[in-house]
C-alpha cells in the first residue's frame, strides 16, 4: 500500500484497493506489472544521439536509414516527439533538450541537452534544424538561446508555424494568436 | 414578458424578472432601453463600401484615410472584424462577406457579399486581399472559392497564418494542428 500510494494521483484509499486487487491477481499476472517496471527502470535509457527514449544505443528513429537524418528537429520532451510522429508527415531526426530553459527554476543550459545537439550539427552534415519548442514563453526562449548559439554554424534555422489552430475560430481567437496569424500570414497558392 | 421571453437564453422566469424590473425602473431608464434597440433598428446599416455595421453611408474604418485602404481583409462576420482589431497591429480596410460558403445550409455565393468584393479589387486600387475567414471546412472552402474567383485580377492574395497558438503546448495540440505547424514552417530571423 505503501509503495502504489507514492505514485501521483493515488491516495490512501485507492493505494489499498490496488494492494488487494494485486494480492487476489494471478502470481503471473502481478509479476507482468512488476516485470515491467524492473525493466523501465534497466533496460529504457536515452538514445546516444537524439536522447530520445530507447531500449538500445540508437533509438529506432536515429536507426532508421530512409529518414532524411540532415534535417533535425528539436522538442522540448520525448511526449512531444511522439506527438509530431503521430500526424505521419515527420520524415526528419529528432533532438530532445530534455526539458526548457527556466533559470527561475534553476534550469539552466548545462541541464539540457544543447551541447551534443552543437556537436551533432558540426559533425553530422546537418542542414536544416527545425525548432519544435513549446509556442510559449519558456519554449520560445529555449528556441530564441539555442538558435543564437547555431546561427554562425551555417545551418538553415526555421520552427513551427505559429497563428491560428485549424478547426478553430477567429471570434475566439485571443490576441496573441491574432496576431501571430496577421504578422504570419502566407500568400495562398 | 412575452417580448423579452423572445430573445435567446431567456426564459419565462427571467422574462418575467425583467419585466417587474422594468416596472419599477425610473421611466428614465427604462425608456433609455426602448430608444437603444429603436436605434439600432433604426440607425445601424451596414457600410456602403465594407458591409461592416455602421451609423453613416460609409463605415469609421472605410473612412479613416491614415489607414492603408488598398490591403483589404476579408473576414466572414462583423466580430471577428472587431476582434481583429483589437490587436492593434491591422492598418488595413475590410471586407465582411456577412456569413461563409454552407451549401448544405442553403447559403450560395449569392448569399455573400462577394460581387461587391470584386467590384472593389477591379476599381479602388486594390494590392492585397488577405483572407481570414474562419480555420475550419465552412471558412477554408469560402476563401478558396473566393480567391479562385479573384486569382486573376493581379491582386496579391494572403491569408492568416495558420499554426501553434501562442501560449498552447505541442504535448495537447492535436494533429491538424501539428500538421499545419509542420508544413508551414517558417525560417527564424
Amino acid at each position: 500500500m505503501a509503495q502504489f500510494a507514492n505514485l501521483p494521483g493515488i491516495g490512501s484509499r485507492t493505494a489499498e484497493r490496488l494492494a488487494y486487487f494485486v494480492l487476489k491477481q494471478p502470481a503471473e499476472e502481478a509479476l507482468e506489472l512488476a516485470r515491467a517496471i524492473h525493466q523501465v527502470k534497466t533496460k529504457i535509457r536515452h538514445c546516444n544521439r537524439c536522447y530520445n527514449l530507447s531500449e538500445t544505443e540508437l533509438c529506432p528513429i536515429c536507426s532508421d536509414t530512409r529518414r532524411d537524418q540532415t534535417v533535425i528537429c528539436v522538442v522540448e520532451q520525448h511526449k512531444d516527439l511522439i506527438n509530431l510522429e503521430e500526424t505521419g508527415v515527420c520524415n526528419w531526426g529528432y533532438h530532445v533538450l530534455l526539458g526548457h530553459l527556466a533559470p527561475l527554476e534553476g534550469t539552466t543550459p548545462d541541464d539540457l541537452t544543447i551541447d551534443a545537439l552543437i556537436k551533432r550539427i558540426q559533425n553530422d552534415g546537418i542542414k536544416e534544424i527545425v525548432m519544435a519548442t513549446n509556442p510559449n514563453m519558456d519554449g520560445d526562449g529555449t528556441s530564441l538561446y539555442i538558435s543564437s548559439l547555431i546561427s554562425d554554424l551555417g545551418v538553415k534555422i526555421t520552427r513551427l508555424a505559429r497563428g491560428l489552430p485549424a478547426g478553430g475560430s477567429i471570434e475566439y481567437a485571443n490576441k496573441n494568436v491574432l496576431i501571430d496569424a496577421i504578422t504570419g500570414r502566407t500568400e495562398m497558392r
